[in-house]
């Protein structure tokens, strides 16, 4: 498929309600959960949803609009969420995710982006020239690809609890 | 993680309302879309959610209640979905997942089994002997593979969309 904004929006409008509806209220042991030392919980990656709306997406969209590919963008923090989830509740991270994503897309949508201006080229600090519509695709792409890490980090508690269903079960031993 | 009932009942019970929030009204080529030819499409993976429902997860409760291990189980039908989706709208297939799902969890939860069930051993027509623990764990990760299914086919849509960002996501590359 190629990027269409109709496509697009409505997938990273609800990823919010995606991510509060698989992790509110759920006992500790699922959503603080790791597959090994050092990767992420539920937790830390909502808390890594948040830090790329607020320092990610929209500054780069802004960021082609104003420099095109003569500046190249930021580079963007992937860890940058360890201190700002820092005492946080995660019902306090789900609020603040779906606030954030909601100004963000309103942000997106007053700027009124044609499909001309997915073409607009920018310049990422390790890839190059990059253009506007596949920073929108992956700002999609990522979104689900963490929905994935989450239901695979959950799942990974129960990679012995499963027994022998465990060869069914690709989610348990496949990336 | 061991299996416990007071951790698995709270995933078992959400996701059909995960499976709504992502999929509920979305252009159909999200949920029509594969991954490749023969390979199933998210309207399908809720098919066989219903399928798993009306014919697997309780069925098998109930057969190691009745018969232990003397009986095995009825083998399932992994695409048994393909001939009773047919026709059906996406939205009646949600609705019906999140009855069926309803019901079921509240037939588990009417048995009152213990930890001390859980031990209780049936025949798996493949692997056989098992446990009610496995069969009722098997149930959450199965769940949760299945969700991982869902966004993996529709972020894959955008494989070619996200140009060198594709290097950043897993979800593009990996199983």
């Amino acid at each position: 498929m190629e990027f269409r904004f109709d496509d697009a929006v409505p997938v990273l409008r609800r990823t919010p309600a995606v991510v509060r509806e698989l992790l509110h209220d759920l006992p500790v042991h699922w959503t603080d959960a790791t597959e090994a030392p050092g990767t992420w919980s539920p937790f830390d990656v909502v808390g890594h949803l948040i830090h790329a709306e607020r320092t990610d997406w929209i500054e780069r969209v802004e960021h082609i609009l104003r420099h095109g590919e003569s500046v190249p963008f930021t580079p963007f923090d992937r860890e940058g969420m360890f201190a700002a989830s820092n005492g946080l509740a995660l019902s306090e991270l789900l609020d603040t995710f779906a606030r954030l994503r909601a100004e963000n897309l309103d942000h997106l949508l007053a700027l009124r982006l044609t499909a001309v201006d997915l073409a607009r080229r920018g310049l990422h600090p390790e890839f190059g020239v990059v253009t506007m519509g596949q920073l929108l695709s992956t700002w999609v792409a990522h979104d689900l690809g963490h929905i994935r890490q989450i239901v695979r980090v959950m799942a990974r508690q129960y990679s012995d609890a499963v027994g022998p269903w465990r060869a069914y079960l690709p989610i348990l031993t496949k990336g």
